[in-house]
């Protein structure tokens, strides 16, 4: 299959909430992802910068998605060149060597119940 | 990092849900978002009009942007001209001066748990 | 201001759910909504189809959004030519003769808590 | 009607959660879809192939979209070439010999309550 989409996306919404509910394993952890499709033939690098509302940005973020793969990016997980703050709210802009598609998704769990969100993200090129 | 995203945005839903949780902290009381990025190394200056089902429209809200944030920016907050109603079915267009993108989100925690959505506005330029 | 949108848009998703929470009042009862607004100067006249899986569409349900005005339509409330099935999977075309913009939300209230999703419906001219 | 649409469609995100509420019926088993609808005059030729984050993709997934129909497909279902396992990350590239509409849904019922989250499929061609 050809490489299918764009090499810039914006996620405007952006909010890590800051807990999760009691007994939580991984899955069901309160997190933001980033689901990224790389469709084409080869490796697809990844930088994403991280807005706020009160400082400059941060980033970038460095990764790699693999040649017809998808990659599922929490977040959470960011830790370089810094971590992205819990219970703030921030942006992020996510451009690509290659084409890709983006999809935003948030699963809450601070209350007693799991709470999902999704949308495409803005395809900006 | 250049200007990204467009000058008109359309929310055509609106709703701030009358009533959360008990013992909610801000951020959990139900309320109506308007996430705004704006990449550009100029401030944004944004206006706001909001429609109603069965009256003319208000507004405009004022607002800015500055270079390289994002303002999730709560319709519960709008208090002029107006107050935005809660309970109340609205829709939302977002002009800017410079290119800016928006998102749309909702947390209701009208019943014992939250509940989210979020959808990328409509780009009208 | 100007109309803004445009004049046929898809909502693939379609489903009222058949039942809602115990003591829900209007607000929360199930449903699903197409919200419509019309920007512009002169009143919208709207079509609407609805597709199933398993039988020719239903139609045109018929209905006007005022000049400056949003409409937050529940499928719920089509009545003619026909009342739209509760627990069928269906699909939506909306067809205006002017500029709209429709958002799609769905409101789940089967179990005892509620859950929300929304979408900006597909643009299809 | 005439053919709405496109005939390439992309979900980056992807997930059959593992496990449903107790005594959920099938509406309420947590389910992941793909709402696609054909307006046209004539049948769509579907065809789904899946990525995954550490294998190559699965697929092609055949299916039929009847003329002026809609199909909900549940990712659940796809059992040919092969079941698409629960509790793991995907994406699905969505392909159609005639224009359609494709929108995502996921019903996640893992805890005692359900959540909800939609977005329009990203139309890539």
């Amino acid at each position: 299959m050809d490489s299918i989409g764009r090499k810039r996306w914006v996620i405007a919404e952006g909010y890590i909430p800051d807990g999760s509910m009691a007994g939580a394993d991984e899955t069901l952890i309160s997190h933001e992802a980033a689901c990224i499709l790389n469709t084409g033939d080869e490796d697809a690098e990844v930088e994403i910068t991280i807005f706020f509302t009160d400082r400059e940005p941060a980033g970038p973020y460095r990764l790699s998605v693999e040649a017809r793969r998808t990659r599922h990016l929490r977040f959470n997980d960011l830790d370089h060149p810094e971590r992205v703050p819990r219970g703030t709210s921030y942006a992020s802009v996510i451009e690509s060597d290659r084409p890709i598609v983006v999809q935003h998704t948030r699963l809450d769990s601070r209350a007693a119940e799991i709470s999902l969100m999704t949308t495409m993200a803005f395809a900006a090129d």
